[in-house]
């Protein structure tokens, strides 16, 4: 880190910041200007020591410069990390869509969209069984029978499965149903629910904040990694700003970020990112051209009757297209697709 | 809620959209407009709803009329509620000053601390035993043994004391030793968290989330509110802008608008609503003057060697000086201070 | 509009209301609910009525139904336009790529970076004689030596120029060497600017505002269309938001948003919206996925020695490589590209 | 400023950007850590040269260490700047208000309005004649009939006039009838209108960018003080967030902010600020609570018939009350206000 001290910062001021740096284990390197003394600081470790420094006297401010994620960074990790989600490898050649409705609703429901997804050539199916609502009135999701509803759904088409975990004490359950443990948006800087997750050995999908800068994402995962579970996905799904026409901002540009600065493979949503059905299948061509690994993209046979986000739902025959597209896309820059080849 | 159709939809997509609404139970009344109709909505229940008939063909988007929140909402409690934490009331005449250190780190911290913002006048201790912290490998806290020590200082001061949960499971032990229980910002929509404090009999500071609106943030009232616990007090606390200059951005006129449309008291949090100590002390008294029925503050005696934020504590000379200033303002606006009369 | 009234407010402000609304020409057109009543309003006509009707007595709210916008809206003019420049046609079938430096430096460098996208098929010049700079001590731009320059590597290349106007009073003189007017982003709202732009009979490129919704985008567009000059071609360039990871954060659901609601084309500035030279290429891609019907793309031969906005501009080398990638995407999407065929 | 060099920088690459920083006349600082190379680079002057350094091989970041304005600065200028409107001094110990209607309308409209503010207090009579308008079909303003309308208005009340010059082709004939001249929030970066203002001899008030930085903001400051024209007083009126319960999100720590870093005075504009009428009396007094210098507010006798702004416009009757209040709270904050003593 640099310390910029204050124009008008005495010697005296400036000699107590190096003592204290000592004190903590640090070398300082002092650049006197002709302006203000600037002291560059060896050996960047504990975040709540810039904290300290920061507050003491003639301390204008504190500028961080390496990343304080590690375990998640390119430079600890050189190689693209692949995750397998059952006999599906996220992070390779091929783009992986992960596809299904927001909430699992019925085994009707489920089997039908699960066996339309599966011959539209998605690889995952999607579906949540614990839904985090903004309104204690709306529907909460079916618990443990939507995931045996998910596991049905599996054994009939063979996709694997990943739903979402919102409570710790629900980890043991989810993770008896599901090929892969979701944490959601809302709870992305849950770090109780993060440091579980680290001790679980599914691979897990770690959707950004609505607030989250990629920095503050990468340590999120930091945070599952250094628990002990290294099979982390990204999903951005789109981050919050002022634009109201959308229901999310969707950040392309988090996908070449995270493959500049991180190993682990990232997906997008589409759904989600702009809440609006019309703009998905562009979104996701998008997505796939700035070198997603893939997608999750939420379908449902009747979005007008759906139970939680129909209006940014695709229909089954909505989502074939979009395979199909999204197909000569991924070619486009040398991915691979497991779309139909004919519509 | 109010249905606007597409310019070209045919009769038989607004004939459908009305049958739609009453199987849902609702009453349409169509507005046959020169460019396009537009139906209102009469019984507005179920957010799912809104969701679903967005996704019929030819609706071009629907607009909510009536707010979602209604336990939280000044309709239906049209008097303030005042909350009592210990023997101290919140949301009547006198402002409450919540203070203490970011994170309680030893015996001698928290005793010298509490003493210090006692003299000046605070009301209430504040003091975290399980911090969320960014990184993994930042100090995360005392827990129990913090939790001890915030009870031996109330012991010694009188002073009732607030500290996050952040863990479901924690909540029994929290409990145990708190006057008040705080929800922090980055859990403010962890539904997990907010049904089950729902339950508790302890009153609860609910921290506005870093990018939730003033109804979202009404909406996690209304979620522990409906769990059966209405002591609830909302804390302002900053929201994530563009602006770099400030750790957060304190948006003041959540406090008005809070007041507006729901019945439960707000303070402010000018120390992570900045996250600079020079910016505190007028921020604090904005807040007052903006009628927020008290604050909190982080007061660390040496906040150079804080382990947790202290770039925005304040010493207990300068939380001396607030105070004494605090008092002015609030009596300018009607209020009360307990903040000694002399310096 | 819908007008919706406060839960008490008395029959006689309802009525107040809809006299009101006689007055102004409108007709009225009641929906008492349980709750509150709510007035339709036939005949959505002038923005200044709505801040009227917001400001009576026992009014909560006013709802707009309609888009402001109307000569630029698809309901207006439900083809695609297409806009000349030269003999270039932006909106058809072809992907345009405008390439050049961010500042027009020198003759040499205007017409070595001219001959390098022109050899990579590039089809619009573009390079400012004009440039906006936050700091009044920046390098202003070389204006009508630079416009003079521009037109030297016209002459040689063939390349229609785009270039940025930012003074009302220079219009004439840009003019005269430019074959496109281009509004840059902090003058979106400069509505002088825009509206002696609306005289002019050359194309414009109007670049979205840091911080302007997709609505108030079109409407500036408005502005230009009614004073007269319908060539307006759209360009999203990233908007601002907490994200401090890239310069801005390109929303590229922009393109398909703007596809539906507007006639207009819209093309994407990845150099501004990422603001960083890695991530170009992607979003590139990205952007002509999503439907964008081409590109602005910063090319500079010596990045390094640049007077403005090094860090986001491609080495001719890099530009080559992607034009030629963006080529595949194109083709993926069904559009053509102009980029050569071996690299 | 200071270079971050790439983790697997080549010592060549280092030397390429010491042999660059002598060629640019700086003195380059080497400090080799163990994970990377730091350049500390002494005498930071041209903002162009960051983004040249930025551009070249091995460089992952720059990091600014000194703030770009100068002439703004307090540390240029370490006593408070006070700025005079007629006989009026902004920025001493009296809090100033600027009150008024959004637009001039007519003889009555603002005679009317005019008298009623000087009965309450009011030091300074604000009303546009041009107004930069988001529609092309809303009302532009009564241009030199409006300005006239002023110069009665203040012949006959004896308040000096403060308006909104949005073309710089106007500048002569606004500072004939203005005593300030104002910039607006949409003109905070047109470098035109800024460079030509700096060259007026009268003073400027200039509004906060929806989406400024308060550095940046600055800046624009320095614009006009490098002009020659140095009787700057800032307005803060609200940031554009994601927040859509108030029309912008008034940040009142751009007041200590703007204290901090800069000798400028500071008012705020909490109509809008806030947008809505019922939320100006409280931000209103946690304004001057904050420490701002004084205050403008929107003023009309018929709020429900104002051709701009009308639903946050205050009755003259709100407004007097309002002098009351912010009386109490100046005093308190140890300010002078012009409030009448009784109401």
């Amino acid at each position: 880190m640099i310390i910029v001290m204050e124009r008008n910062a005495s010697p005296e001021l400036v000699d107590a910041v190096t003592v204290r740096l000592e004190q903590l284990g640090y070398k300082a390197h002092l650049s006197v200007g002709v302006e203000r003394t600037i002291i560059g600081v060896i050996g960047e470790k504990r975040p709540e020591d810039m904290e300290q420094l920061a507050a003491m006297a003639g301390v204008e401010s504190i500028v961080p410069i390496l990343r304080p994620f590690k375990l998640a960074s390119r430079e600890f990790h050189p190689e693209p990390t692949k995750v397998q989600v059952g006999n599906i490898t996220i992070g390779g050649d091929e783009v992986v869509v992960m596809a299904g409705p927001c909430a699992v609703e019925s085994e009707e429901q489920i089997l039908t969209i699960a066996r339309a997804i599966k011959a539209a050539g998605a690889q995952i199916l999607r579906g949540g069984a614990f839904k985090p609502r903004t309104s204690p009135y709306s529907f909460q999701g079916l618990e443990e029978e939507g995931l045996k509803l998910l596991a049905l759904a599996r054994e009939e088409t063979g996709l694997p499965i990943v739903t979402e975990v919102v409570n710790p004490r629900d980890i043991d359950l989810v993770e008896k149903y599901a090929d892969m443990l979701q944490v959601g948006a809302r709870n992305m800087q849950n770090f109780t629910l993060l440091r579980e997750i680290g001790q679980s050995k599914k691979p897990v999908l770690l959707k950004r904040g609505l607030a989250a800068t990629v920095e503050e994402w990468l340590m999120a995962a930091e945070y599952i990694i250094s628990g002990g579970n290294s099979s982390v996905v990204l999903c951005e799904r789109g981050i919050r700003t002022y634009e109201t026409g959308t229901r999310n901002t969707l950040d392309l540009s988090a996908v070449p970020a995270v493959k500049h600065y991180s190993h682990l493979p990232i997906i997008a949503d589409p759904s989600h990112g702009t809440g609006r059905w019309r703009y998905v299948k562009p979104m996701a061509k998008a997505a796939i051209a700035a070198g997603a690994d893939g997608l999750m993209i939420e379908v449902h046979c009747r979005p007008e009757a759906a139970l939680s986000d129909g209006a940014q739902s695709l229909t089954p025959d909505n989502f074939l297209q979009l395979m199909v597209e999204i197909k000569a896309v991924a070619e486009a820059v040398g991915r691979k697709s497991t779309a139909p080849v004919v519509v």
